[in-house]
């Protein structure tokens, strides 16, 4: 564990643009999250907010509320949301200001990296705190190259990739995670954002802030380092993007190069067009066809995993047996059902054996 | 034209890994190729050792006999091998360091940065030379996101994309566009390698040295540059890797990002497994199994171009016609059939008319 932390959503707390924030909000081992800054919704509940089971974080209007209301020292200021333009929006810059002069180191995941503003370095020097990119790609010294040495690893590594981006693939992939370990499986999460990384998940790499050459390597790099150190039953990798997302198409790196034995597909019936591309728009091809697809990599897909907003409870059941009927495959809805069925089915499929608990 | 210039190939002349140098001897319009540097075939005809229609350019054993042997001054010294490790061979240094102390500019194509080499930085600024390294990324405010004004462009863009690595693209690509302009077509190349930078290509980006969030914003960018500044007719996208190259598949950024209109696919029949994976190996899927994959993306394949290394006349003709028999497109060997009949189908097929000579 790192510290204490506070999380900005800075008014978008309920919307996809938050999806870094929701990700701590449902668990992070590397931060203690003591509050959520969000002037539009301070004072309301979580639950309310987000659906499913999340823990009760107090919402407050600002910094200076939360300095007023927590008692222990807060460590970091985590900035939860991204654009996709990935540039630090100017108005959040005063918020920043004001964390750093209340002693918080920084936190921040968009590409725009607080260190290359002149002004922030030279006050976080003065505050004696820290500015921390975790988007700033490491040295190329540090970084690895596909050797194909993926192939020594026997465990069974399940890629769980979506039909676009910002639908749920890392909160599935984590959910997958924790409920194998609950269940009595030694299970491993591979992350591949940086909401991975904040969750404190030890192995993995953001994808997305790779210099391409590495990207294939740093990621088989993560699954046989996991694979050497800890040895699990199985292995979930979180995927980016989609196969055929037009902002960043991505998935045959974790289908070949990860070597996936089997894909979970994150879907979500509501969504018709690509995640910003709503403007445009550029249509999302059928559930099917996406299956189809990633058999073309030589990947069957295992179950689908779906994310049910902006569904009625009756329309969420009719998807579920639809995609169940046509793909022969198990459908369910992550956040309400649990993924107790796919474990089991995963357990009898790779001969996985309950050794203890891992929780 | 930026200048003259020697091209080292040290041992590797007839192999893959000198296809950057292949590139610059088939033709460049940045430099004025004056030698070749390989100990190894030194005095030898570039024509008897890569086929095909290539200059007679000579090959020496070394900077000083090339140094003997050219009046000229020389200006740059490039580096015209690879190696899947990106590294720079540690014999090849005292090599760039007497081109350095003859007054050489260096340039680099590989991964290693040579201004990363204290040593020779030093040495390059005694003697008032330039170590370029040309995979060196662009700052990040230089960069693009994808943003889909792709749209705009009413040209039709055909990817030339490939079942391998190192099988001949981007020389296919190369000569589509030339044989296009002799043909009296505005054709315009798209480069996405360090070779096409290195041949004087004005459009394109080096996409395995772009952070991957970038690479479809790079490639949007140029495609609507090209269009905006010179209209053209007719846009060839060079390709890069292949679709399920475990060593770093790309493709969906040609296809879906840059919107191809269709595809010509590079494929080398003796070629049975990836390149650089034969200690493995990983066997190439295939021919028709690619086109099938491709078409799951949206876009046809609209003819084969095949590198017909290592087969003998007879072999080549029958993969020839076994490949038109199967697929129905035309199929041809570029280097020794040219490639008028698969601009001429284009022509027909986009309603292009013939306006001028553009070479």
């Amino acid at each position: 564990m790192d510290g204490t932390a506070i999380v900005l959503t800075h008014g978008l707390l309920n919307t996809e643009f938050a999806k870094t924030a929701h990700g701590l909000i449902r668990g992070t081992e590397r931060y203690n999250i003591l509050a959520i800054i969000d002037h539009k919704f301070a004072g309301m509940e979580l639950g309310d907010l987000l659906g499913g089971e999340v823990p009760s974080i107090p919402i407050y209007d600002s910094i200076g509320t939360a300095l007023n209301m927590i008692d222990e020292k807060i460590d970091y200021f985590i900035i939860g949301i991204a654009f996709a333009g990935g540039r630090i929006p100017l108005d959040i810059l005063p918020i920043i200001k004001a964390a750093i002069q209340s002693g918080m180191s920084i936190v921040n995941g968009l590409h725009q990296f607080l260190n290359d503003i002149p002004e922030l370095v030279s006050l976080a020097k003065s505050c004696d705190v820290s500015l921390i990119d975790i988007r700033k790609p490491k040295p190329k010294s540090a970084l690895h190259y596909w050797t194909g040495k993926i192939r020594q690893v026997k465990t069974p590594k399940i890629a769980v990739l979506g039909t676009d981006s910002a639908i749920g693939k890392r909160t599935t992939c984590s959910l997958l995670t924790e409920t194998a370990k609950y269940m009595g499986l030694h299970a491993e999460m591979i992350y591949t954002g940086q909401t991975g990384w904040l969750l404190g998940n030890k192995y993995g790499f953001i994808l997305d802030a790779t210099v391409n050459d590495f990207i294939t390597g740093e990621l088989e790099h993560a699954i046989v380092t996991c694979y050497r150190e800890t040895n699990p039953q199985i292995i979930f990798m979180e995927g980016q993007s989609a196969l055929r997302n037009p902002i960043g198409p991505c998935g045959g790196e974790f289908l070949i190069s990860g070597q996936a034995n089997g894909v979970i597909l994150q879907h979500k019936p509501s969504r018709e067009y690509y995640h910003d591309t709503e403007e445009m728009p550029v249509m999302i091809p059928s559930l099917q066809s996406e299956v189809a697809l990633i058999k073309m990599f030589g990947v069957e897909t295992l179950a689908i995993t779906l994310n049910g907003d902006g569904l009625s409870k009756a329309q969420a059941l009719r998807y579920k047996e639809e995609y169940e009927a046509e793909l022969g495959i198990p459908v369910v809805f992550p956040l309400s059902d649990g993924v107790e069925r796919i474990i089991e089915m995963l357990s009898e499929k790779y001969k996985l054996k309950v050794e203890k608990e891992f929780v």
